[in-house]
């Protein structure tokens, strides 16, 4: 039972890879409920995804027939429950509202989010599901927005819409160098909670690497987690540390570079903005974290956009 | 038998972490017979390397019960049978038999042969048994050498010594990406026997990158092996090729700043050769291969410079 400001007006779902997160949204945009899981696409069948919705907020979907539900993310990979095209950049909410691709589950309509695509130097870019967490961080008025993980994601923001983005592979190349290689066996150390000294000058090393004005490239930066413990030059339990440094400060360099002048705001997991504010700190660059549920605003101003609310 | 010019005069001894590779050579220095086996270090228990030893190239000490043995490799780390500490650069053979570890096998002795390690602005690099090859390429008159591979070494030379070093971790990282990332997934279709248009894209792109000039950096380049295909901007099953070049480039790229002006020489398995030599043509870069076996010219020389003979 919620107030008349409360009243429920979405369902917006974030569905990804290998998670799956609801939220019940007021008309004003408030969040009123949080369903999450491991259901990520991986582990749904083909043709399985109006049953396993059913399963997972079944009670929403019941107690709420008329609502809206508008869902992004891997969900509408060719993978998913069905494609929904990338949309290129520059785009923002109504952008992306506007190229819904809509699906069937138990007599109710789902809409399915586009992700978005941009061109540049180097080919190209894409990301789907990271697109509605960036609209979230940028209706607070960010102009450059950075979500760490695996795939790293930087995002330029020009009158609201993402006018263009980079994918860094920072954190899944960090676990494939500790867990699958000679040179990052050293890293295996549990991470440091307040990142220190070893990291600062990882952080350090990659930035200058990624200026393009240092001596040594980042390539060669990386054997430095196996051969500095070696001789002696840093502790072998630090290696982790130092390597997590070299590729987080090689991000922030080359994305700065890309994107110069923006204050970056940095949206996600609580331990990594840590971590990268830290970085941010080492390189003397102002940064500042964005407001939580980021991805529910997203959803929010999408199906708004879309008059689908 | 053999003639009076080919008496033998020493039994040299590659023993990396998973390979073993002996040479039985003549008062000259040729190669008079050679013996080669998967027993890494890795797979030789702490003590078993005498009866390790007896069981490959047993045949040999029996028959040339006076001739001298030198080993190189990680068979002097730590690790191995008798730690011999870096040698720091500039280092050449003389420098490494000054500094020779003995062990006994059997009543003989055996030399074991130092690694180098050098300094530099990014603290630092070792090598471990690719030495004894860079002194046997080194010999020809080569002034910079490429060792492509796993943890590809680039040598300069100057006055027959190793000035400087930097190690490079580009095939690790590329097996790592493609087996154990999801950036790095669609790379898994067997390697071109002849590099194409995709590796050689991605050579420009990775020099590109490592030059500083470039828009796009290295780390911001790695996900196009996944997001260039989805877009449709690259054929997927040229992502690998792609990828490869990517990172080969940015290796060339990142080397021939450290080490700028000199003709690369390069030496290792002929595929990995070939490759390398494609992609310094594609950036329109003089090199040439080396002469095959340059590690036995090497442990030749060292044992020559140490009057072991």
């Amino acid at each position: 039972v919620f107030n008349r400001g409360m009243q429920p007006a979405l369902i917006g779902i974030d569905w990804g890879s290998s998670s799956f997160r609801a939220y019940l949204m007021s008309t004003g945009g408030e969040v009123l409920d949080e369903i999450s899981s491991g259901d990520g696409i991986g582990s749904v069948a083909a043709g399985a995804y109006p049953v396993t919705l059913k399963r997972l907020i079944g009670r929403w979907l019941d107690v709420h027939a008329s609502l809206p539900a508008l869902a992004s993310g891997m969900v509408g990979s060719r993978h998913g429950w069905r494609e929904a095209p990338y949309v290129k950049c520059p785009a923002g909410p109504q952008d992306v509202a506007q190229r819904l691709t809509t699906v069937e589950a138990g007599g109710r309509t789902v809409f399915l989010a586009p992700g978005l695509s941009t061109e540049d130097e180097a080919g190209g870019d894409v990301m789907r599901g990271e697109e509605t967490e960036i609209f979230g961080v940028a209706d607070a008025g960010a102009g450059l927005i950075v979500l760490p993980g695996s795939h790293s994601k930087w995002a330029k923001i020009e009158g609201g819409r993402v006018a263009a983005f980079k994918t860094f592979v920072t954190g899944e190349l960090f676990a494939a160098l500790r867990d699958h290689t000679i040179a990052g066996a050293f890293a295996k150390a549990a991470p440091a909670k307040t990142p220190g000294e070893a990291f600062a000058l990882g952080v350090s090393r990659g930035a200058g690497a990624a200026s393009g004005k240092a001596e040594v490239g980042l390539l060669g930066l990386l054997f430095g987690a196996r051969s500095l413990p070696l001789m002696g030059a840093l502790d072998q339990d630090d290696a982790g540390e130092y390597l997590s440094g070299l590729l987080i400060g090689a991000e922030i360099g080359e994305a700065r570079r890309l994107y110069p002048g923006e204050e970056p705001h940095v949206a996600g997991a609580a331990v990594l903005v840590k971590r990268y504010l830290a970085a941010f700190g080492a390189l003397g660059v102002s940064a500042r974290d964005a407001p939580p549920r980021a991805a529910a605003r997203g959803l929010f101003r999408i199906a708004r956009d879309g008059g689908i609310l």
